[in-house]
């Protein structure tokens, strides 16, 4: 007697399932759960079981099955930390920093983070969601099948509830699932220049009910659903720690799940905060030091790791994945995609990063970008592995070893990806 | 009177015709010669005329038009230095790396270089020619049109004629234009060890002799055509400048062209050779000291850089590019496409980090992609450029900006890619 299952994929020479419970951190971040000749059952969007294709065939049977051909299957990457939403580009600004201008020669000439707050001002609601499609397409083909994506670049209500919504509605237009997070706190607007102190008070007094109002009456499947992240850029030049901390308590108190900016150029306590307040995750981690780094083990904070920022700014260094990882951090990975600093849509270039500059090894790389990136944006439970009841998000690689989506570079090693059981991009060889 | 041609591309927002002579160095390596709206007229696989897309339309008619939406048009990259043909591949020799394994250890457990010279003399010609195709499948979609690639996993005359025979049958059944390398001094073969002068004396007195027959015995289109090039790699660990110097100067007296590895780990002398032989291209340069980048410039020697390197060894030193501009030595990139040090077939992402890491401006990199790429393989008279007489290879970007292409890194940008005046490739947005 087999069951009847919408779809089975089955061939795989490496099936990497990462079954298993919780964020995983030390040794744990080693092992994928690898069955060879492996196969999934998938019904209604979820998966049924996962083992050897003779396993799979005895016990089920599906109309639709998918040949792996003996190459590679692993769950959708989840990109813990994307900016997809904004106006514009800045290839300007890349050509001044390569000759050598600096940030505030950037600012001067109308560069910066700015240039892409006035653009997003400027942009409608539909060219907002127009500029932000390609982006999500490219994600997709090099296999993010989930992803973290911020506000950030409006900065008044106004805007910040436009960008919102273009993420709601890129969400249920296109097949990458869209977890979203506001980031009213990302730079103080030239409005309030020298008035930090009443930004803050808007984003406190104002935005954040509005956003949490605006995220309810937004359309969604029926269900209730969380929160948006609350996040805050806790750097130089961006808030100081008693902001920071003023803005996500305000957060914490409406229910929001928390997510900061921590120590990208300049160590001012954020990760500590992170522990203290519960933070889902601490994201960038270039300057926090073991202390930090141990209490927000401690309190659950997963550390969302971005080595595609100091790479897209030419720089040479990265977060101390390693001490991290011995010190039981659990360790997720991101694009950072954003328009300044990381244009990049490609969660393989960050293994392969990761690999090279964090010294992480090719399956920490891949546990990072599924398993703990998952729970880096609150999805841990149902998203990022292979396993009975999970939701059926898979890759099928065009190679037969996983090392190679580290190994290789550059180019997309992804040939087809299943988003909800269903086959969503399917490429050829290259 | 318009005159009949095959196929208008039309409508670019910038089209970069690179129109001159000669290889590019210092300001000329600024010049792109862009036309806004711009248009080629293109008959027998070559180009006719470029202009804007009026004058064009009012000079010639086609059959075949493609509008190439205001995006960006330029021509295809050449690819200066590839290891392109090799059996297997070595993703557990990369991941021993990153756990900090040296060079001896990696050696030790029978990696390196040798372990792909065992699969590469145990492969069949077809199984070489195999596993090349989904190289040349990812070069070309990322817009490689034409691109160096070379022999030397064989070291044994019949496994070196072997290599060569795969790049001819590949070079005759693909899109990808390739231009053959003879690397038979590529590493000291393991049962020529303590016996390196032997391995000269067979290379000087057997190999390249072989070579130049078995290069004119293999099917060709008619015409007589060039020898292959002779390369050597003149390092530590490799051969040194004496036996470099004998090796290429016998090459020299058969009359084929000249190449040389110089420079990647130690300074050896190599840059300097290549000047007093009149090689067409020195490649790396990672250590040559100014007064040999100046002999290079003076004897017209192409400098090939090939950041992918560095990268892929997730090192932090790259040759110093804006020296060599600065000192008139006309600069192109190359993947250096192997399986130890550099598994990457996209230019694009070389450009990327020539302008992070080399401080290159994305209007050099493309120069060096494309006129002084061509220059670095022999063939910077017909390729490399968007010009009357030239061969029409050309790109059509996703993007209005060429800057993109480096600003942008990690997915693909090349949208259309024509070889000969035939579309060969298309790609969605991604």
């Amino acid at each position: 007697m087999s069951i009847e299952v919408d779809l089975i994929v089955h061939g795989a020479g490496q099936l990497l399932t990462l079954a298993g419970h919780g964020p995983c951190s030390g040794q744990a971040m080693s092992d994928l759960g690898i069955i060879a000749d492996g196969a999934v059952a998938i019904a209604e969007g979820r998966i049924v079981a996962t083992g050897t294709s003779a396993e799979i065939r005895s016990h089920y049977r599906a109309s639709h099955t998918w040949d792996a051909a003996g190459r590679v299957v692993l769950p959708g990457f989840v990109d813990a930390h994307t900016h997809l939403v904004f106006a514009g580009s800045r290839e300007d600004e890349f050509e001044h920093r390569i000759a050598g201008a600096t940030y505030l020669e950037i600012m001067a000439a109308g560069g910066g983070i700015m240039s892409t707050v006035r653009a997003t001002r400027a942009a409608s609601l539909a060219q907002l969601i127009e500029e932000a499609q390609p982006r999500l397409a490219r994600m997709l083909a090099h296999g993010t099948t989930t992803a973290e994506a911020k506000t950030g670049y409006g900065l008044t209500t106004a805007d910040e509830l436009k960008c919102l919504e273009a993420i709601h509605l890129l969400n249920s237009s296109q097949p990458v699932e869209l977890v979203p997070t506001f980031l009213g706190a990302h730079a103080l607007p030239e409005e309030y220049r020298d008035r930090a102190e009443a930004y803050i008070d808007l984003i406190v007094d104002e935005m954040l009910l509005a956003v949490c109002q605006k995220h309810y009456s937004l359309p969604g499947n029926g269900s209730p659903r969380a929160l948006p992240f609350c996040d805050v850029f806790c750097d130089e030049g961006a808030f100081d720690l008693q902001q920071t901390e003023r803005i996500l308590k305000a957060a914490k108190a409406l229910g929001m799940p928390l997510k900061v900016h921590a120590d990208e150029f300049a160590h001012l306590g954020a990760a500590r905060l992170a522990a203290k307040l519960g933070a889902v995750s601490a994201d960038h981690l270039l300057r926090t030091p073991a202390e930090e780094i141990a209490a927000m083990a401690t309190a659950g904070v997963i550390g969302v790791l971005l080595p595609g920022t100091p790479f897209g700014l030419g720089q040479h260094e990265y977060a101390d994945a390693r001490t991290m990882i011995s010190a039981g951090l659990p360790v997720a990975l991101g694009t950072d995609l954003n328009p300044g600093t990381c244009y990049c849509e490609s969660m393989p270039l960050m293994m392969a990063l990761a690999c090279r500059f964090m010294k992480m090894t090719p399956a920490e790389a891949i546990v990072a970008s599924t398993v703990n990136a998952a729970y880096a944006i609150g999805r841990g439970t149902d998203l990022g592995r292979l396993q009975p009841g999970f939701v059926a998000d898979l890759l099928i690689l065009a190679v037969d070893d996983y090392r190679h989506l580290a190994y290789r570079f550059g180019t997309n090693l992804v040939q087809t990806v299943i988003k909800r059981g269903n086959v969503v991009s399917t490429a050829s060889s290259t």
